[in-house]
């Protein structure tokens, strides 16, 4: 069992930080094999980023994702760029407030609106959306995500970072209840 | 032309850090090609902790250190595990307070008491060490690691970090003048 999973926006967004908290939720607190990459090249120089998370049962013998299960785009630039190579059966989220589309299997998640409505920090968008794949997912439980927290984020943001990933996780389970029903 | 990088030792030396700034520093503010990994898996869970770096004037294909060229060594359990692993024309260094060896081809430097004597801190170690690796590999400037230091250390610790990275720098220069001489 093997999920390959894609973080996409732009620069500033803590994607990379993103990529490494759910990937030692895994691999740390839970018993998975991770790997954990960011590229830069060409596309990193004009202000896009991304985050790769590969999780395994067994060994990881390819370690790049070249075919993503599950594709998180929190700007318009990084969607149109990675939403056409998801494969039929994988899973898109895209914030709400900055992606555009009208494909029905995208789904859309107020992941920014909710981490300035809700926490009063936009900054937190990243842990939010943490929360939401946990939720919706299943790849990740809360409670890891939470021990990563704990020990990635200096000791002054980290209530916020619970409370958003909270908010995430919550607003995860009701906007899956939704499409579910 | 492609160099793999292995920065290891225990979990809270900073060295999944430290491979951001370094891929950082060469892919976006230099023309290279980088692919950063963190690997977690039972080791992880044992307190053991690395970061690999892959830079390349080309497109990387296979995105994993198999060979690196480099390696660094902050604790004993990483230099044991992982020197033996490295190519003949490879280097390693190895901080000189938490690793004894008796390899005459290892270039010990004071990492650790560098940080602490000259800029007070020991956790700035990690980032001591890219400034000497700066110093004697080339592979990436220090004006880049400092570009790169400004973008992902919050504003309150920029100042100790850029003071520890151009103690690196200087202690590296010393060491390998020394070496070569």
């Amino acid at each position: 069992m093997r999920t390959e999973i894609r973080l996409s926006g732009r620069g500033g967004q803590g994607l990379i930080l993103a990529g490494i908290v759910v990937a030692e939720a895994c691999g740390v607190y839970e018993d998975k094999q991770v790997v954990q990459t960011q590229s830069y090249g060409p596309e990193a120089r004009g202000g896009a980023s991304r985050a790769e998370v590969i999780i395994s049962d067994g060994q990881i013998r390819y370690p790049q994702a070249y075919d993503p299960d599950i594709l998180v785009a929190l700007s318009q630039p990084a969607f149109d760029r990675f939403a056409p190579k998801i494969k039929k059966s994988g899973l898109i989220f895209a914030d709400s407030f900055y992606v555009h589309t009208d494909r029905k299997d995208v789904v859309l998640m107020p992941f920014s609106e909710t981490a300035r409505n809700e926490i009063g920090r936009e900054v937190v968008t990243n842990v939010v959306m943490l929360g939401a794949l946990a939720a919706v997912t299943g790849i990740v439980k809360l409670e890891s995500l939470k021990k990563a927290l704990r020990h990635r984020v200096r000791s002054a943001f980290l209530d916020l970072n619970l409370r958003a990933v909270d908010a995430g996780y919550k607003l995860g389970k009701e906007i899956w209840k939704k499409r579910s029903s």
